[in-house]
């Protein structure tokens, strides 16, 4: 009796031959569709089914790809890459060589801008416009889909504020559900959050003051609403937003009651929605929480210690601290840029804030870190996660250029510790007296050591550590990658040296000289880029210090890697252990 | 008859000693006293002149240092820095080892957060303000005073959306004069003009939207209004924004209706006003001359040709563009990070955007260069003005860390040419087709060819030059920095080889192979970072490839450098004429 209308749907093409009111029953076939398959091969669930209604309404009455869509940050992008010709591909979503986890532009025509990273997509689809508007293309459409954290952020509002004295085209759809990854925070938010669906905020209208023309809140799954507003704005002029009240999770109960933890939840059951709830007692703790426990637990101690997360503050652990400790510890949302520079400010009253930012993130503050933090050489403490290959999220999310765009940077200490333990000392040694800014790089995921909540001590800044004194070849590691090559040099029968240094920057180059007198051949390895990286500043070292040796340098090689587990990608690049060891064996 | 007020002034409890009377006459000899001496030492005079009163109004109300005071950007901080201790050393200003052009931490307890770049004040003000509020100082005032040009960067957004949902005691002071260097854009630029004196916008209030509490519009030059007022907020809690109107370039007649010229006017008569012309015939163009001619050029020819500045229409010559052909040159404000995507935008619909920004101010954008531009292999061109030493601007604003942060991104074409010549080539080279990002970096100032429009040539991307083909010693340089080498060489008997690579990336392995095969010895040398920098790159190359020469990197150490002259702070980096021709004949 049902036939399923989703089976008849490769693009928006068979869509549009479907009339209005099949509309919400494909609506819940493409949202069981999404539940399905996330369900067993995991990915973003809770964004996705927030956008089932919307995706749907925009590929009906829009003409895409002609028309141009962003979405903004991507994750929500699953219903789109479904109903744009990779429905039966969807199954490989993050996977080594499947598709993307988020919209990119060598797969489809229809992403007509790659995202990852929040709050770009008013520039892009103003960029687009802009070149629409100079080729006298007038009747094309531009749409952004943001949602209510992404829009917080000051590159959306730059985006806008160019964009309100432009007379292009351009449709800014403000998906507003009330969160992020983590609920939405800010003054922007609390103003939001006082629109309804049909109540209009009348006066103080932010959106108007930017010169955009106004629409909504309607409710974002209401496709009739949709379908209706969506029409008129297609002849609406000018830049316009339209505001939609949207729920996180849409559809599956579970989803909806706990959206924090279904943002991606890992595998479930289709049908209750249960988490498929992994065994973790007896597993090594994750890098994150190695973090979170620690700061909390200086905190408790010293009262000048404040944390500080832009909207990570369950990705980033933070949270705990901001359970119990809410007054030192703040969630500023996705305001990198601000982050860091308040952390600056709170430096110079001689607060000690740990400011604790992804890798990748922390790209947007760049400027920030230089011109705030370093030159003024303000002891902030930067706790850099998902450093390194982050495996599933891609291209867009790996941590991979941190040490080459710090390493240049005067005064910054830059660090990598090999363990749970080493990072935990090095939390504690910059809590209890740094005159400098520091960088803690560690990666995603789980570390190796159960038993790491072990008393407390101090590292010796700039020191390295002798982890296998050798006889032939040297490697030279820097971070949690020491654990790969630990299980590469197991079972080679050589004495292979292998020293960790858990300091980029200052380098210990009295070890290092020691190093380099011992063995002929060097091999440095780490989890970033090699061009500007680690081993190009043992390279320097040794060129400086005249000396000759042999130095092989395995890392990130200089092209942009793509989603994978992190071991692929390890391996790809030639650090996994499996690789790490065959480049050993090559040079005995 | 009249006593000079300010000569008894040397802080502000002096200046505390006066009646309320009195400031308007101090505000005259203060106002004189700027003239007097930024006419004959140069540097920033309409911002300065514009805050006299606000000034003078903020140091006698409160109680500074203790109340914590924070300049926007800085370039208008002269007259606070003349009344907290520096009047006698005022005309050291911007000199070797003199004061430095703009507020810094480490030449006055008054200065509490060293600026240069734009909208870090409000983070960094709320950073101290939370500071206060943890220790229980409920009396300190925390006050950012910035310009209507920078509270449109996103990152002010960001701090204002922050501090809208703290109850600490913040005061923002937005001097509202229409103007940053060159004339204010944007929709909430358009939204503030609407504001008048007295006229206090009633709906679309955004700054109410953001949960300040709104004051104003007051004029900024009423001595007595801003002590009212100011009076009045002191004992208002929570954050708040005062709304003053001033004139730029306030009290000199010619700087007030040339807001742009007297910006940073150079020399001039400081009675009449009158600009000491210097006599630029026949000198050699400006590198930004170069590039906004040529753009210009380019577009006349090409209608796929766009131009973007981040507020930098003036100092980058896009000017001239967007004077004859504003629908494809815009001044996007100050937004680097909306500049960069919005370029991406553009290139995705195949405009061929080029993007300039000082190589400082790229910093802000460095993820979008990233993950918009690189990670998509979008042919944005970035042309990189202030590349290198700047000089007189100082730490803040040196273009010294591009080299580095750019070189570890993967499709990035990095090119540094050495002359007006191939500068505008290479510009041309980039307009006929390329297939992948570039940046292009040129230096501020002068360079050499007065006779620089030649017919365009097509330059082979990744190709190095031959300058000076010799014996003993090699010099390989990138970018401008070769006119020193050229120097440097010239009064030297032995034969010194020199070659240029016009681009840092690609490298020209096969070139760079037979230079490392003829030479033992190479010196490098760049006008930028050596860690990270092209000499890091070329000791990779060697290593790699198993060469063991000696190989001598010069540029700038790993420190900040902080003011004077050029030729002065090129000196200390060792990368003067006179140092290299030092080095060469060392290790001849």
């Amino acid at each position: 009796m049902s036939t399923s209308l989703l089976s008849n749907i490769q693009y928006p093409s068979d869509l549009k031959k479907l009339s209005p009111e099949q509309l919400p029953k494909l609506a819940q076939e493409l949202r069981d569709f999404v539940i399905d398959i996330v369900a067993t091969k995991e990915g973003h669930l809770g964004a996705s089914l927030g956008v089932i209604e919307l995706t749907i309404a925009l590929h009906y009455v829009f003409d895409t790809p002609n028309d141009l869509l962003v979405w903004d940050v991507g994750h929500q992008a699953y219903p789109h890459k479904i109903l744009t010709g990779r429905k039966e591909i969807f199954h490989t979503n993050r996977q080594l060589n499947g598709i993307s986890g988020f919209p990119k532009r060598s797969e489809s025509n229809y992403d007509t801008f790659g995202v990852g990273h929040s709050s770009t997509s008013i520039s892009a689809i103003l960029g687009m416009a802009i070149a629409s508007k100079l080729k006298g293309d007038i009747k094309k459409q531009h749409i952004a889909v943001i949602g209510d954290a992404s829009i917080a952020s000051g590159m959306a509002f730059e985006g806008l504020n160019h964009a309100g004295v432009t007379d292009t085209n351009i449709l800014v759809i403000l998906n507003d559900n009330a969160i992020g990854i983590d609920p939405s925070v800010g003054a922007l938010k609390e103003y939001l959050t006082k629109a309804m669906v049909g109540v209009k905020p009348k006066t103080n209208n932010i959106i108007e003051a930017l010169n955009f023309n106004y629409f909504g809140p309607i409710d974002g799954h209401d496709l009739p609403s949709l379908l209706d507003t969506l029409e008129k704005l297609k002849t609406t002029k000018g830049p316009k937003l339209l505001h939609i009240i949207t729920t996180k999770g849409k559809g599956l109960k579970q989803a909806e009651e706990n959206q924090v933890k279904y943002h991606a939840p890992g595998k479930f059951d289709a049908t209750t929605g249960d988490l498929i709830s992994k065994d973790n007692a007896g597993l090594p703790p994750k890098f994150q929480d190695v973090f979170g426990y620690t700061i909390l637990e200086l905190a408790r101690a010293n009262q000048n210690i404040v944390g500080i997360t832009p909207a990570m503050p369950t990705g980033s652990s933070l949270k705990y601290m901001m359970e119990e400790i809410p007054d030192r510890a703040f969630d500023v949302g996705i305001a990198e840029q601000h982050a860091v520079t308040l952390a600056a400010g709170m430096a110079t009253q001689k607060l000690i804030p740990f400011c604790t930012i992804y890798s990748t993130f922390l790209q947007r503050a760049y400027d920030q870190v230089i011109h705030d933090v370093a030159l003024q050489d303000l002891p902030v403490i930067f706790c850099i996660d998902r450093a390194g290959i982050v495996g599933a999220d891609g291209a867009t999310h790996h941590g991979i250029f941190d040490i080459a765009y710090l390493n240049c940077i005067p005064n910054m200490i830059v660090a990598a510790p090999k363990d749970e333990i080493e990072l935990r000392n090095l939390l504690y040694t910059a809590s209890i007296g740094l005159h400098h800014p520091i960088a803690i790089r560690y990666p995603r995921g789980r570390g190796y050591i159960k038993d790491w909540q072990q008393p407390f001590q101090e590292i010796e800044i700039g020191k390295g550590t002798t982890l296998n004194e050798g006889t032939e070849i040297a490697i030279i590691s820097t971070g949690t990658i020491a654990h790969n090559i630990t299980n590469a040099i197991n079972s080679i029968e050589e004495n292979i040296g292998h020293y960790h240094f858990g300091f980029i920057k200052p380098l210990d180059v009295s070890f290092l000289e020691k190093i380099l007198q011992k063995y002929n051949t060097i091999i440095t390895v780490e989890d970033g880029v090699v061009r500007g990286g680690f081993g190009s500043t043992i390279i320097d070292f040794a060129n400086q210090h005249n000396f000759k040796n042999k130095i092989i340098t395995l890392g990130v090689p200089d092209q942009f890697v793509h989603h994978g587990t992190v071991e692929e990608l390890h391996d790809i690049c030639g650090i996994s252990s499996d690789k790490i060891q065959k480049t050993i064996l090559k040079n005995l």
